[in-house]
């Protein structure tokens, strides 16, 4: 009996959220989660975090979260993968109920990125790159999935406006989802007049660092006093995989390794194959990325990732659709919550409670979160229960 | 068949370690705890640190490692929960295994504070008390300990020097331990003369900060091609709880609620009453934090710490033998890693590898980690397999 499940989900707005404390953001999330699952008291809190110790001056997040929660005493610490931390939290609490040693576990990402009192966001998410060998040349995240661009647009022809498709349909998806920081759908010319921030990855190329937590909560269906009519969603595939830290290590820098890795992993753990996943919620923070995502799981042949975006199939009703509430271009990116969000939304996905956003017929859900180009990817499959 | 057990071990000589990258100190543990292991291959890695992303502007430490130990692509992730997250990230590693997830996992704490490019170690340390409510006011965590045992002292009517026990046995046992830091007895003369730090508590009373890695292979039985006469150790028991961050939110500041929680979780999960246990090593980064465990956790009465270290009953002969290799005041205190370290001294002492600071007879051996004044506590108990 070690199935795990998801009882209950719960997520604030993403946004600028200057005036709320990052406790609050995480408190927020975390009584929604349990108010989903039916007043579930977890055991045990992992914090999906990567930039509080810097940003905010402030690490020890599971203890300080859990205090705040009205949780306070309970098993609680923070899993930290650079962008991929929120994935990373869920992966840990998902082994920790999986084990046996915890019936009821709660996971939440949080992350304050506009509002700071340490160095800037950009300079933070830098740490996140090698600090000995492309930090110090000045190397910073945005500066690097440039590059990838670039190389990507010589060796596959891609057309200057190429990319638009991943800001467009993120952008369309955000308009109905309460929780996007951009609920506003953009034409291919606000894309093509978009102000160009290291060529040739313009403004709409990046998703904003944004502030919001997330929040879940698993358990297993033998220790679930009674099911009821609630409903929750079953994680039959979970996986990391990493790559090397610094870029100039691969053999192939246009192939994501840990993508491919982890994605066959989970895969192979939940006995499918890729024509059976009914969405995929990507790691959009750069539109490079989504485009090497989907050629490195397989869902496009190589050079073809930019193709899908471009002809609508990653749309609600297209071939295989992404970022479905907005994914963390038009939704909004909190660094190491992301990871969270993609579950939150995968559950309502799963449920029939996407709403406007829903995907028809969604029963298997694929998300997968990145640390830095894909050094860390974290791949979850998820199964309408 | 969900036993889990400690196959391998390595560490570091703990110390300043100016010339060695973050990586290098990681890979030499890990390189040692790998051969002990007989050569096993881990499939996931679990580091142990608290303060690589601000005072060596490096996060992401998982892939970073995993990569530079050669063993790029396995799955890799960073547990922090403030001065625990080495004990944190072994309790995360147990659990994967456990879950049969995974088979072998390694355990990496690594920790380089005293040469840095970020704020001082004193300031990024200070990160893990309250960013809202404490450390504004300039509450450091040695001013936190002073105030601690200043309470301590007046409650149960200290003499000065009541707390030179703690260092005294630290010292002593730190003499034959190669990788510790201070390899020097002192007297308690020298305690007396030593320089006031914050009043009352002076350099004696704390541990120093300093750089070391320390690694552990973990596996199960089951899995384990050929045991041969490899000795291994068995994990018994296993818990986290916490408390709340901020010392003001207490009911009683001197008792640690959540030492007292952890150890009697894994107490009762080992089937174990505290007089079966052999060693205990604490987490003596201040001498009043060592007391309060000793309280806390059920080792003496309240009031009576100090006078267990003051009456000798934590040597290598003592009642119950503490810091057997050093402690973190003798062996020397690397953050994150500190809490592997713990498990590296428990597993030599029950295979009776101790050598001159072998405890007779160990059997059953209890470590526990802290973050902060006790917000985590991680309990641990180890058994000769």
């Amino acid at each position: 009996m070690d199935e795990v499940i998801i009882a209950g989900v719960g997520q604030t707005e993403v946004g600028e959220h200057w005036e709320i404390a990052l406790r609050d953001l995480a408190f927020a999330a975390i009584q929604e989660a349990v108010r989903d699952a039916g007043g579930l008291r977890p055991q045990a809190l992992f914090v999906g975090n990567m930039l509080a110790p810097s940003l905010s001056r402030q690490a020890h997040l599971g203890a300080l979260i859990a205090d705040f929660a009205g949780l306070s005493g309970i098993e609680a610490v923070t899993v930290e993968a650079a962008e991929a931390s929120g994935g990373a939290a869920l992966r840990a609490a998902y082994l920790a109920v999986k084990s046996g040693a915890l019936d009821i576990a709660l996971v939440v990402g949080v992350e304050k990125m506009t509002d700071r009192i340490g160095p800037s966001a950009e300079e933070a998410l830098t740490s996140v790159t090698d600090a000995d060998f492309e930090s110090p040349q000045g190397l910073t995240p945005t500066a690097q999935a440039a590059l990838l661009m670039r190389r990507y647009m010589h060796e596959h022809g891609v057309p200057s406006d190429g990319f638009a498709g991943f800001a467009l349909t993120a952008h369309a998806n955000a308009v109905t989802n309460p929780y996007a920081m951009f609920r506003k759908a953009i034409t291919v010319e606000t894309y093509r007049k978009a102000e160009m921030v290291s060529d040739p990855l313009n403004l709409f190329d990046m998703a904003p660092s944004a502030d919001g937590a997330a929040a879940l909560i698993l358990t297993r269906p033998d220790v679930l006093p009674s099911h009821g009519d609630r409903p929750w969603v079953r994680i039959i595939g979970s996986a990391i995989a990493t790559d090397t830290l610094a870029l100039h290590d691969r053999r192939d820098m246009l192939f994501f390794e840990a993508a491919q890795r982890s994605a066959s992993y989970a895969l192979k753990q939940a006995r499918l194959t890729l024509d059976q996943i009914d969405f995929f919620e990507y790691h959009d923070v750069f539109s490079i990325y989504a485009a090497l995502q989907l050629e490195s799981t397989g869902f496009a042949i190589r050079g073809h990732g930019w193709k899908l975006a471009a002809e609508g199939a990653i749309g609600l009703q297209g071939r295989i659709p992404c970022a479905t509430f907005g994914g963390m271009k038009a939704r909004g990116f909190p660094g190491g919550a992301a990871g969270v969000y993609q579950a939150v939304e995968a559950v309502l996905q799963l449920r029939g409670e996407a709403g406007k956003n829903q995907v028809p017929g969604a029963r298997i859900g694929m998300i997968q979160s990145l640390g830095g180009p894909a050094a860390t990817a974290v791949t979850h499959l998820f199964q309408a229960a």
